[in-house]
């Protein structure tokens, strides 16, 4: 059956943090650069997992109203500034150290497969984000990572973040295709549900690193998934 | 001045069609494919010269109200029906043959500088287009012609046509980024006027051949270009 969906497919959109690259990893190895730099003792990996965690609370803020359209970079810094004052730091970083800061999710690295794995994916089909991050976040960690989009959508170009249904219907509107000619490719379940859910195709990868070592994310398949992947070069056969 | 003026931008963006791709000679040689394959007798110069003729008064037709938003594929397919007629083809190509032929806009030639100077460009800035052709006709060229943007923006994305003033403030908002800190490239005199208008910067392109080796397009310098030259190499040489 899969066989049949490759050939219908022309384009994937990919989910970028936790499945294209390793937010977690990126903010600690430069959370610990900027303790030796600035002579603090900051706990990075629950600086990580807290900044992400205010993540969800602050788009919800933006889905119902509470907020005007934000983009994800202010989001960021809302949160930024809350936790420089909870880890007692606020007052040892300038303006400039916090706005540098607040842009290493400009600065994420990939996971080991993914630049190759897109790659191979490119020389069939069209590359695009689908993520909730910024146009310029995206364009940044594009050139940074050398990830070789064909094209980066956004939530921000529906003014709606994820999984509200109008971020897939934005992303098939643009590429002028069907939903079921794009695979959303994505680590986490919800995404792929939202993305069905609008007629689209899904792969699940695996990424079970997402959230540290000690983590256990939900790596559970949902009868929805139209492929599962290890990982991009594992997707990249499959589709083939 | 203008070396100050480099040191302050960040991303390039880039009228194409006529700047970056050559059009004219893409429309006439795969029409010229098409009367040998057909058997037509087709004047596949002026064919191409009416079609163009036909884009500023259908967007007009957008900018005025008479249509609501309409992708530019779809206004070139109005012109595309319309010329059918007029050149007595349109009984010889079957619906999948005039898709096809609509579809030439996405299979334009780059100009013999275009992609290596975006090459070198792209070294040090952002580069972005900011053409009125559709996101999917512009992912669909910079995949075949090998246009190494970063981004791929469009009038539609802002639900106007250029030379409305929402076509360059939405680039410089999905930047991220002040509009003097963006330069407008282009070959095309009132793009860059429209441009400057709204602070952003401005660099005219030279393409003497863009209407055909008998047309004498207006290569006039108006003061309020920053930069001129004679190809993309020479702007990345005055640029670096």
């Amino acid at each position: 059956m899969t066989t049949g969906i490759a050939h219908e497919i022309k384009a994937l959109t990919f989910d970028v943090f936790g499945t294209v690259v390793d937010w977690r990893s990126s903010v600690i190895r430069e959370g610990e650069q900027l303790n030796q730099a600035k002579g603090l003792n900051v706990d990075w990996a629950r600086f990580a997992d807290e900044w992400r965690a205010g993540y969800a609370p602050a788009m919800n803020r933006v889905r119902q109203g509470e907020l005007p359209w934000t983009k994800l970079d202010d989001l960021h810094r809302m949160t930024l500034d809350q936790l420089l004052i909870a880890f007692g730091i606020a007052d040892q970083l300038d303006e400039d150290e916090k706005a540098h800061l607040n842009r290493v999710w400009h600065r994420l690295t990939p996971w080991p497969d993914s630049v190759e794995g897109l790659l191979q994916l490119k020389q069939r089909f069209i590359l695009a984000t689908l993520s909730n991050g910024n146009v310029s976040l995206l364009v940044n960690m594009a050139r940074h990572a050398g990830l070789p989009w064909d094209c980066v959508l956004s939530s921000e170009l529906a003014g709606h973040y994820k999984r509200d249904p109008e971020v897939y219907h934005m992303a098939a509107n643009l590429l002028s295709l069907n939903p079921s000619q794009i695979l959303m490719v994505a680590a986490h379940q919800d995404d792929l549900q939202a993305a069905h859910r609008e007629g689209m195709r899904t792969a699940f990868v695996k990424r079970p690193l997402e959230f540290g070592p000690d983590a256990t994310p939900d790596l559970s398949i949902d009868p929805c998934f139209d492929f599962v992947a290890e990982d991009f070069l594992d997707l990249a056969r499959q589709l083939s």
